[in-house]
């Protein structure tokens, strides 16, 4: 059942349910608000770095960082829910154990604590208390761990290639990823995930790390079975830039010939990307084409600072990508 | 000025300004919900043990965790405002550098961070959060450590007496308190601490550790000259029983001539005591006429379980020493 805040549509839009994780999901759920109706996030639970990893290790609970953001970035336009959502991101200062812990990370696993480990019901409340435009949940009921299996860059390694564990040693190795997993290998998936999911008019991908934040959703067999049986219109929202270590000097096209990789039945209907950051727009569109998918090219980045997704643009070619959405005629 | 929800008597009753800490201060303010019109809470920044110590180590911020207790306790009734309490009282599990820490430390001390260190606006952030039925102050604007001067019990010890820095280990020693002083000797009082203090018609003491929660406040210079200033009944609320290392086979009389010798010019109006708490009835009414108070004796303690004050029977209690207040004519 969703949540409180979250079960009344904000608006008379279609339903959404985004999937992803850290700053790109954040972009795509501030870009999704004014558009949807019913909004849920699906955020990945596979982190091991920074706050989340040193809460994994110290109790069993979903790595909360990923979650927390998605929740902060839901969190409703009134000064109270604003400065909750100020305070469940900021960082813990000082030299000594508790800094860089985000308050809402520890927030959110005391209240999955106090309530007998149910992580879902603790994210219900916490949306609530930030009048949140609608529910995040986690992709799966346990922490998950990622395994790369990495082609070797170095020319002078007897091995080709070994295998890696953790977002954040995949992150960090210079090896380009040939293949990803997660362990444990067929996690139990909330039902009221599949069934976000079954009801959804779109489901959305990305932007964000595609090997960390995107493909995991696609790994975790239950929910790649919902996708599959969903009748959604799946858009997938392509990253500006490659990712260092992970997706270093990926075109467009190999980010989507990465994900139609771990589709295995998931249909792909809509594929957005930034008209600058696209290089060989014909080996894109014939990319897209090949997912039996249309290509959205718009301006979708904001004009300075670092490459990150303007959330005014992006909601403006979400809803363009909508008005090619079944009983629009374009699909 | 008071907090937006502070600001709001909830009922017509008197202006309460309860000090004390911990536990003590916690079963005080229980007690006056349902008596004070207005009611503020005025609580030790000395503590350095647990959480607390943990954090105070860490960052240079008050030690939230009286600060946290006492806004747990002025908690509103509705099921959201109790759900928040008892998630700011759960301490984190596990077994690792967060294991132990009571969220709410770790948010009053993210707010303070946030609000550039003013402990005030991050209390009456939290209290609005928490629909309290009431306002919780520090004593004062700067964490203090607590010195006692001791006599050694050790007979073969060459030392007399020795000074014995900080709250846990003050309470921990197991010789007996001589005297008490805080550092930085004459802190900074927030000025709604004095505002409230002057415009108070009652100021409580205790119950609580005697050393540690209630005369701390009788040591900060500008604190003692406040209530030294006001016209404002001064309510002492005697322990039920000992506190094991401070005060040893202390009697309600004991306890009492150790407040006399720090209040410097600050009244005392009333003394509650329990009934049965009393051995010598007679020596306590000696020492609390000698103080120039009235006596009021009535049982105030828990039917069952560990020593507590019950906070029905308390609220009886305080509400027979406010009928004997300045106006009902028997002061």
């Amino acid at each position: 059942m969703p949540g409180p805040e979250a079960s009344v549509p904000t608006a008379s839009g279609p339903s959404v349910v985004a999937l992803g994780g850290g700053h790109g999901l954040a972009a795509a759920l501030a870009a999704w608000r004014p558009l949807a109706g019913e909004l849920t996030a699906v955020v990945t639970v596979a982190d091991d770095g920074g706050s989340s990893g040193r809460i994994r290790r110290e109790m069993p609970v979903l790595p909360p960082g990923d979650l927390r953001m998605a929740l902060a970035a839901l969190a409703g336009d009134e000064p109270r829910t604003r400065e909750m959502a100020t305070l469940l991101q900021h960082r813990l200062g000082g030299s000594g154990v508790l800094a860089g812990h985000p308050v809402g990370n520890l927030v959110l696993t005391g209240l999955t604590e106090m309530h007998g480990g149910d992580a879902v019901r603790a994210l219900d409340t916490l949306a609530d208390l930030l009048g949140a435009r609608g529910r995040v949940l986690p992709m799966a009921d346990v922490p998950l761990d990622l395994v790369a299996i990495v082609d070797t860059v170095d020319p002078d390694d007897p091995q080709r290639s070994r295998h890696i564990r953790g977002q954040v040693a995949i992150a960090a190795s210079p090896d380009r990823v040939r293949s990803i997993r997660v362990t444990p290998a067929d996690p139990p998936v909330h039902p009221d995930v599949l069934a976000a999911i079954a009801r959804a008019d779109v489901v959305s991908l990305g932007p964000g790390s595609w090997y960390t934040s995107v493909l995991p959703h696609l790994l975790v067999p239950r929910l790649r079975a919902a996708l599959a049986a969903s009748s959604a219109q799946v858009v997938v929202v392509l990253n500006l830039e490659p990712q260092a270590g992970e997706t270093d000097d990926f075109s467009p096209e190999q980010h989507l010939r990465v994900l139609q990789d771990h589709l295995q039945g998931v249909p792909l209907h809509t594929v957005i990307a930034d008209a600058d950051a696209v290089v060989d727009r014909r080996g894109l569109l014939s990319a897209v084409q090949g997912c039996g998918a249309t290509l959205v090219l718009a301006p979708v980045a904001a004009a300075d600072g670092p490459p990150r997704h303007d959330p005014e643009l992006l909601t403006g070619a979400l809803a363009s990508a909508l008005r090619g959405a079944p009983g629009a005629g374009a699909r």
